[in-house]
């Protein structure tokens, strides 16, 4: 099997381009091993590749490195070293500084964007990345157990999303996957309520969102709470959501599509008269990045493939009154998915 | 005295400019008061400004921001409001992908970047803006003081780090400003050694490098000890580097370089013997980003002018042996530096 600098090697030739410059951390780690806090410039080509690092970096990444390291001082040394090229290789995240010094000072003469490329090696999972996936998965569990057992009237969402946090990080975990989402009351009808100063209310809705980042993988979970007793609307569009979500997670298979996954979600939601609260796609790739390919929405045709690790996460949002999402982060196996995210469901 | 939109919009029309499009949350913030979580892009011409946000954040932005707000779908929509530009002013961050975009789609013939424009505009900081980081500050001195009391043999730097950023979630701050820094041991000798699993032993030198976002604005403090006694050699260093950062603090002022103010704790640390061991910059300001304007280096020769907001952290790092770090973020007033953290600096 072609390793990861091998396919890149490979298009490069197919598509005459003299070499690859990756630059973003998560995709150095991808095919290096290593990402330097103080960032590192990959050169791939056809025939070799060559990982510049910062000197104050040079001695982590020889250890951490699949490919030669070499040592930098100044931008200016590897503008001299790119000057051998007049086709380059790079992503799209690309600053547009960047790209026109590549163009004065290496004198670049064409910066193709090679986001299909890496989009293509980095959407399918190998074991070993399911596993760290997995791993990030347990300790997301793990901070919605505090969650569940520390949400009660009178408290903040931060002062929830803070004790969730401490978890996360004391049990392994580099950081959060993304600023965790406390929305109560009025606020849980915002899909991205970051945890606020707002006091949580007997009678609420509580949407929690978290993930946690380890060993350079993310994780993604949502779980929605009513603190006391749900009312009837509370317990109708809980049960909606939690079917839309269980069958969603049901049908998810490799073979059908992304589009076709959405829609397995969208169209019960949509038969219970839901369907324009549900606002958002039902869910997103995860991996080096919290949201990667492939997008589970009905613009993304891309075809569900064994290893691909995604979320499922359906949702229905009434301004004012409030909202539920029920969120897994799951991988595609060959019988279908498997939830790597673990926390009970059935929570109203 | 012009607003900050007006300063732009005086730029534009001075340098035939047909609009400025800004798209940098932090730059969304500085110049509408807002900053969407989806994202948003703020139009400013010579006679108008117009936010755009997506339908999901419309709400929002149209309370916080003082710039009139409109919604939008898809950004298709955007591109096709962009054609009546032909020369636009761009951030240097903006990705290639949507560079290439905005040339293709919306037909724009000349991208300008405008990054110049927005550092002189955000490098001096108003009064507002100050009381803001000095309470960033005070929720880095209190994740400081955590760091103090909780440091001891036989605990893992991550463990220390939770406990830190704990505290700082629960007095208001957002996140942690970077991810905090425990380098203990032979880990200290690096200058970004991010807190790990490592343990904590008797003896070692620990590099305590932290700070809060807190209200978009950030706080950056370090601060170094030894568990148990020092011996000869880390007190020597720790002497030395301590020395040099009072010797900053006293001598930063308006009017003189920040080169200057570099050299002014390189030449004690030189004198010393220890200029080798001195392998990063003075410091660099802050404010909605962590690391801005000025770089307190001998690459800048801006001059210091009142309202600046910057850290003074000078450092000696022996490899395997460890590190010395000391740093304090200082506002500049006409009668010298300020420090707006303010944990005691005699610790070894």
């Amino acid at each position: 099997m072609k390793s990861r600098i091998e396919k890149v090697q490979a298009y490069l030739s197919e598509n005459e381009i003299d070499a690859a410059l990756i630059t973003r951390n998560e995709n150095l780690f991808y095919f290096t091993g290593s990402s330097p806090v103080l960032g590192g410039y990959l050169i791939i080509t056809p025939d070799e590749s060559t990982f510049f690092v910062p000197e104050l970096e040079h001695e982590q990444a020889k250890e951490e490195s699949s490919v030669p390291v070499e040592k930098f001082k100044k931008l200016d040394e590897l503008y001299e070293h790119f000057k051998r090229f007049k086709v380059l290789g790079v992503e799209g995240s690309m600053s547009l500084s960047f790209s026109n010094q590549l163009k004065e000072k290496a004198e670049i003469k064409d910066l193709k964007i090679i986001d299909e490329l890496i989009k293509e090696s980095r959407i399918v999972k190998t074991p070993q990345e399911i596993e760290v996936i997995e791993a990030a998965c347990k300790i997301a569990d793990m901070a919605m157990m505090v969650a569940l057992e520390e949400i009660s009237e009178g408290k903040t969402e931060r002062e929830i999303a803070a004790k969730m946090e401490y978890i996360m990080k004391t049990h392994g975990a580099e950081k959060p996957a993304f600023d965790t989402i406390i929305a109560s009351g009025w606020r849980s009808a915002l899909p991205h309520g970051v945890a606020s100063d707002k006091r949580i209310e007997k009678g609420e809705l509580v949407v929690i969102d978290e993930g946690a980042l380890y060993g350079h993988y993310h994780s993604d979970i949502t779980r929605t709470i009513v603190v006391g007793s749900p009312n009837e609307k509370q317990k109708e569009i809980y049960e909606i959501v939690l079917e839309a979500q269980k069958a969603a997670v049901e049908a998810a298979k490799p073979g059908m599509t992304a589009k076709e996954l959405d829609s397995v979600a969208r169209d019960i939601i949509k038969e219970y008269g839901y369907g324009d609260y549900f606002i958002h796609s039902l869910g997103h790739g995860v991996g080096l990045a919290i949201h990667e390919w492939p997008r589970v929405s009905q613009a993304d045709e891309t075809e569900l493939k064994e290893g691909m690790v995604i979320t499922i996460e359906p949702g229905i949002y009434i301004p004012k009154l409030g909202g539920v999402r029920i969120e897994d982060t799951v991988v595609i196996t060959k019988n279908g998915a498997r939830r790597l995210t673990k926390t009970e469901r059935e929570l109203i």
